[in-house]
């Protein structure tokens, strides 16, 4: 056992350090950073193991990084920049703090939004929730602005993280693929935000954006209710290791789904990048919303209740 | 039983709404914002039922203003200014989040903090996590700024919290106690961060500053360690209802403690609101710390363990 202080400070010995010595990150009431240019992003999300994650078939590390990756896909939907995270940890005594902070300092690396503050308390069950800021030096992209005719996109096939979550279930698939990159259980264990794309789409002049965390179907129906338009589906570009049914209604792939005047120039901002893949237009009649000509169900996703 | 979603569009009809259109607050994957003026400030708390607050002396929408003000009060302990809250919560189904935003809601009004987005997530404890934004045209105040021979002074009597908790529990004192300004229980349910105290010592030149969240002499104790001082304590004030021990090891209070040269100016900034009193000075013997001649034993005061 170790009391908060100590572990604080151990914590804090192995997360990123300040460059600028006027700024000052963990260790006083609140961080002191330098505010972004542009616009402010600002978003959260919390990941509740045995909720969002089963401990059995996620470790403690990759839920810290899920966390990460959730807030941080938030501001990459709008085409921004991340800029600083706060963590907030509850759990309950005897709970690995210092493994779940080894997959959120990795993910602060790797997403280049360092942890700059938090807080650490008991609880019953280990809950992560991560506050970042981001920054958008142009108009961030909403839900709201696509209009009949938009060309829609994502930025890589869907459905891995379902799929992977379902391969660890069954047994076909052990947790150490994770280490493959392209393989559906490293999406689940390590889902990655998609932070060029949503840039390169927002300066090609994306019209409207949403990350897919809760199915295609849910998100791309977030855009659509927003937008006041209807979306026809030609194909979806489904992960080898995932189906169909994965790809339109797992969540937490983190892929974007954005729409873009026919005339985008989407080759110039996409270069050196994965490219999209076009997956169909937007109509005006806001009922519609059909795959390969099959009417698809309104369904907004799995949903906490209260 | 309402799903996410809808109760989501339900809570956010009731909290403020962006004064500038292009603004977008909650309803997208981020809230988009003016980035603040000077350094930015970054803060997150999380109160968790059972845990910070027992919900038979806290009710739920008091457990959602001590949320913003632990928070808040991060900001106030810089001489900061709030900026915007992102509000996480997770809870058990049945819940009254309606309530539990009333207090939110509240809180963000009368802090000046409006909430811009946030979280809601199943989970097996009512547990609400606030992260803060705040601006500061001039210099923060740190912890690490005390100098031998600086004055110590605090926004008011302590021990309030404390005493309020103590006299529910015993059944001395009614919930309803909650309706008088000056009570123990209204501090206990409805603590006030001092953001005109904290920007007033700011400005009167003060070295060191920190909230009282843990008791004055550990939280005294963190700006002495920072520091590199010790202190010496002639009086401490105590709340009419209070103890000196509740006074000294009380945390919550949200009072906050500062260091200023002797010949700093505190009159003239704290012209018309509450006079801090002087408790003290700081001395260059690190290890000395002592109140009306005798020994405080270094206290850490209540942590959470790991």
């Amino acid at each position: 056992m170790q009391g908060e202080f100590d572990l604080i400070a151990t914590l804090a010995a192995t997360l990123a350090k300040p460059g600028d010595p006027d700024e000052e990150w963990i260790g006083d009431d609140s961080a002191i950073v330098r505010p972004p240019q542009g616009w402010m992003l600002l978003a959260a999300d919390t990941v509740v193991a045995g909720v969002h994650a089963d401990l059995a078939y996620t470790s403690v590390d990759d839920l810290g990084w899920k966390a990460m990756a959730a807030s941080v896909s938030d501001i990459a939907a709008m085409g921004g920049v991340p800029g600083h995270a706060l963590v907030a940890v509850t759990a309950p005594p005897g709970s690995d703090i210092r493994l779940l902070y080894s997959g959120i300092s990795a993910a602060a690396e790797e997403m280049s939004c360092p942890v700059v503050g938090g807080d650490l308390t008991n609880g019953p069950e280990l809950t992560v929730t991560v506050a970042v800021t981001g920054s958008c030096p142009g108009r961030p992209v909403r839900r709201s602005g696509a209009r009949p005719g938009d060309v829609i996109w994502v930025t890589g096939a869907l459905g891995a993280s379902a799929a992977g979550l379902r391969r660890l279930r069954s047994g076909e698939a052990r947790y150490d693929a994770v280490r493959e990159p392209a393989s559906a259980v490293r999406a689940h264990a390590r889902p990655t935000p998609r932070l060029l794309e949503g840039r390169a789409a927002r300066l090609a002049g994306a019209t409207a954006m949403i990350d897919v965390s809760d199915g295609l179907a849910a998100d791309l129906g977030h855009i659509a209710e927003r937008s006041g338009v209807g979306f026809k589906l030609e194909h979806v570009p489904v992960h080898p290791e995932a189906t169909l049914e994965e790809a339109m209604a797992g969540g937490e792939d983190f892929a974007l789904v954005f729409c873009a005047p026919p005339a985008a120039d989407l080759d110039g901002e996409f270069a050196g990048i994965n490219p999209p893949i076009m997956i169909g237009e937007c109509v005006p009649d806001p009922d519609h919303r059909s795959l390969d000509g099959e009417a698809l169900a309104v369904s907004s996703g799995w949903q906490h209740s209260f």
